[in-house]
């Protein structure tokens, strides 16, 4: 049998065919037909679905299910995209949209932070774990969380957003509204913007490194701290100490058997889990015997997610 | 069948006889020996059972196991009491110096805030719930969780530290010598020291509330404020807003069905409750469909929770 696994972005829908070895045997991607409606993307996907299947010669009653992943908030029944702004989806119900469509293949909806921890759980950094959290550090911070050997979307079915967990109460003011979420101290955002406040005040490797002001960025911190400038070194460890606040948070709460971190700045390697390695375990209440490592499921989390929501749900 | 649940804290050991229904139809309460070793306390347990089932009239052949709840850290096997410090009890094997008094009856070993939890689950707020979590306001901050319908103690089981996650990144020290942990801002130590505060800067209510200012406590500030003083009043909103954080926190990673308060401040009733909910509902990232409640267990928790730990290690 055979899965497929939508992941839909602002920019493109990216699709995969998967088979029982949990191998992406055909990828699509197409550009996100930006102002469509439900109804439009949904006999898009369909034409994306004919394709895959079309291309490896599988007939559609050799197709177990079809996942969708996207970057917003579901309703509790898990048929409705109540907002996804990259996508300009505001109560769309995507799900029934598609499910009426194909007849007999079970069709899911997820976030794509949750599907993206469903991937690490069935393929990457969580295999065999029972309680994981990924966390992913972009111009947010979201995540996605494993318990009991499943894919977790809080009790309620609200979600789950711990970029919006308070870290620092009263602090800075977040996209969402409130203040000193984890998001506002940790985002690759948070970093680049107080590499910018450096570079108005004069560094100069950062500038030499970015080119302009504006290019100042994450990364640009990151390489400079690492090349050896001691503002900037000084500027990434700041931002390291509140990171491993936040996961000594989740840890004194969940104590993970894996903590997995995507997005840009999970990639600076040893320069950046050596300390947060230790700080984390230092600041938990009881001794930390999980680990800290890169998500490695990349661009296909998504996709491989979404296509594992079918038995994620056969395991409640 | 019957069940026996020991809640031993510094001043007294309880115990209770439990049947098949849940009820508790025998208890004790002896003073808690101070400076005894974990074999003396074994003996003394042995001695309680046996007390227990005469009162009854029930053989040992029908007591299904006996749970023991402490305050304090338990070791991953659940076998050995790391730190109970009010006990004076490290390093003791409690749960295999208490077995081996006992053929063929299991005995298990609980932290009392997780045991806690468990007893709301089996008989007080959580009924029904998947996913819970109990907050203890006292001298620290305590808590338990219920995820999947079960007592959870960490994904490496290194327990639940609920009052120690980070609400106020680089805040006051902490006892457990972080900054800024919840137990910081949502004890009732936190709420008995800006009353304090207010009495030595001169609020006559609170000191005649409190008769003297080492009587001034979190119980002396909610009552005036409630009384209509204003500062007491700021005060304690002040903290609600604190608490309120600290919830949406959770709530922004768990969602959990039902949250319930436990401890002294617990018990202010719709004073605390009122702007509680409305502040966490608010705080939330997402639309909240969970409720706050006091925890409805009380002085009987541990023992219920205690009894209950084969049963929840069944549900494996």
């Amino acid at each position: 049998m055979y899965k497929i696994g939508f992941d839909i972005g602002g920019t493109n829908i990216a699709a995969g065919l998967i088979n029982d070895e949990l191998e992406m045997i055909q990828h699509i991607s197409v550009p996100f037909p930006m102002g469509a409606d439900g109804e439009q993307v949904a006999l898009l996907l369909k034409q994306i679905v004919e394709k895959l299947l079309a291309a490896e010669g599988v007939c559609s009653g050799e197709l177990e299910c079809i996942g969708i992943a996207v970057p917003g908030s579901i309703d509790h029944g898990g048929d409705v995209v109540i907002n996804a702004y990259n996508l300009g989806f505001h109560d769309v119900p995507l799900r029934v949209q598609v499910q009426k469509l194909f007849n007999n293949i079970p069709v899911l909806l997820a976030n794509d932070a949750n599907a993206a921890a469903l991937a690490e759980l069935h393929k990457g950094a969580f295999r065999g774990c029972n309680t994981a959290v990924l966390l992913t550090i972009g111009t947010g911070v979201g995540g996605g969380l494993i318990l009991s050997g499943r894919m977790f979307n809080g009790g309620n079915n609200g979600g789950v957003e711990l970029g919006h967990m308070t870290l620092d109460y009263g602090g800075e003011l977040c996209s969402c509204n409130q203040r000193g979420c984890i998001e506002t101290l940790c985002s690759a955002t948070a970093l680049a913007r107080s590499g910018r406040r450096a570079a108005q005040g004069g560094n100069k490797a950062l500038l030499m490194w970015a080119g302009s002001m504006e290019n100042v960025d994450a990364r640009a911190v990151i390489e400079c701290a690492k090349a050896g400038d001691a503002e900037c070194e000084k500027l990434f460890l700041a931002y390291v100490d509140a990171l491993a606040s936040a996961l000594a948070s989740i840890v004194n709460l969940l104590d993970p058997e894996v903590i997995a971190l995507g997005g840009g700045v999970s990639l600076a390697g040893d320069f950046l889990y050596e300390p947060l390695d230790r700080l984390v375990r230092q600041k938990s209440f009881f001794e930390y015997h999980g680990s800290i490592v890169p998500a490695s499921m990349g661009n296909d989390a998504g996709i491989f997610g979404a296509a594992m929501l079918l038995e994620n749900q056969g395991k409640k």
